[in-house]
């Protein structure tokens, strides 16, 4: 008789959200998860289910989304890097992978999820980052926008920025980081929470530029937030700039440190 | 009787290689002069011919690709920066635009170029990244690929690193500059020189990078100058990373100052 042990992989997943619809599987279209269940499926010898810790739209990208899965295939862990980006197209890699115990889940152990925006402000649209950044033409005032973001640090209820899909238990959310950063014409802003509601970044993204663009005061997200209406609220902002930058996890798991970017390009 | 004026337009141009079959203008595929001359000639009501500072390949993206072109349209230069890039496609866009006496040539009139290599060194493949670094998974002796690189400043005959395409009318040329910057797993390497000779700058990172895995000491590049024979010098490398940056003509001409990277992105 043989004796199959289940295993459970943790792996770090890089993608360009242009090349795929979101990461949830659907029928008849490219996702993320169902071309990394492919090539895992191949890899391991049998179908694999992989969980995500947070589900990408349509268009944002991957800087480190955390996946898991169970295999009873006894491989090293090199093959479910290397080995599996061999089966997977140019959009997608593997970054890392790492043996967890049954307690992990990518989703429900996450302590904290970490987005990153990439806006450029400038004239003329951008050619060589179409699809890669965010766009605005008008003139921003940077001070108004930190300091409106300022206002959502903290426990809150996100309602006014919440998508009428969400599925989440609860809207209410902890905002720990909203660091806007400017390096010539680029911004880059960082948030960091427990966790997001669906659309949460770029409903945020839309209120913030519209205080950014001069037609609200910083103080009218707070109004905002009060509210618990999306309607109220700005238009959801393009995917286009939008990075699930990274996952924490209790140290325990002994996860690759997040979120760290890969390297200075993101 | 009504008199029209030939006006000459100098344009700084951005574009992401992938989208093009490089730059010149070929039967039955898309690339950057063809179709900046068809939104050209849309918005001028002629026929207008772009003559470019430097033709890039296949896969190679422009950062700031300098083109000139003759027209007797009176449009404001906006015309031919906003409106002219409401009819390219998302890969290609005008950054600005200047009148320019009839002196100018974007090719002949050039004093510098200024080339970017973007290079990711990690053992996955970048997917992020793709098309837009080149890639090496091997460890990199950095000091050793500076030592070469210095090796190369100056006025030398480049034949060896020189294409059999090449219409050069000499390959004597001058690289004025040559450095590599690192941050994190990223490699910036920028080359100016008066001019580059056809895939010079690839077929150099072919040969900085047989040195950088410890092939071959720095030194080695020395005689690979003084061979002036193709054949002895490492293979090309891809064009993925590669980026004409800026170019650089006479301070008369008063064009938006080179080699500036338009954000902190590339």
């Amino acid at each position: 008789m043989v004796v199959t042990e289940m295993k459970r992989i943790a792996l770090g997943v890089e993608y360009d959200g242009r090349a795929f619809c979101g990461w949830q599987v659907q029928p008849d279209v490219a996702t993320v998860q169902s071309a990394l269940e492919a090539a895992l499926s191949r890899m391991a010898g049998h179908p694999v289910r992989a969980h995500a810790a947070g589900r990408t739209d349509t268009g944002v990208h991957g800087a480190t989304q955390v996946v898991h899965f169970d295999t009873d295939a006894n491989r090293p862990l090199t093959a479910w890097v290397r080995g599996v980006n061999s089966f997977l197209s140019t959009g997608v890699a593997v970054l890392w992978a790492r043996e967890v115990p049954d307690s992990f889940h990518a989703r429900f152990s996450a302590t904290a999820r970490h987005y990153r925006y990439l806006l450029i402000n400038h004239p003329v649209r951008p050619a060589l980052w179409a699809g890669r950044v965010g766009w605005i033409h008008q003139q921003l005032d940077i001070a108004a926008m930190r300091e409106a973001a300022g206002l959502l640090l903290g426990e809150h209820d996100f309602s006014s920025f919440r998508a009428a899909e969400c599925q989440a238990k609860t809207p209410v959310k902890t905002l720990r980081r909203l660091d806007i950063a400017q390096e010539g014409n680029l911004l880059i802003c960082d948030f960091s929470a427990d966790a997001f509601l669906h659309h949460m970044v770029r409903n945020l993204m839309g209120a913030l530029l519209h205080i950014a663009k001069g037609n609200e005061p910083p103080a009218w997200i707070t109004e905002l937030l009060a509210r618990c209406d999306r309607s109220v609220a700005p238009p959801t902002f393009m995917p286009d700039g939008l990075y699930l930058a990274g996952v924490s996890y209790p140290p325990e798991y002994a996860l690759p440190s997040e979120p760290l970017p890969r390297h200075g390009l993101i």
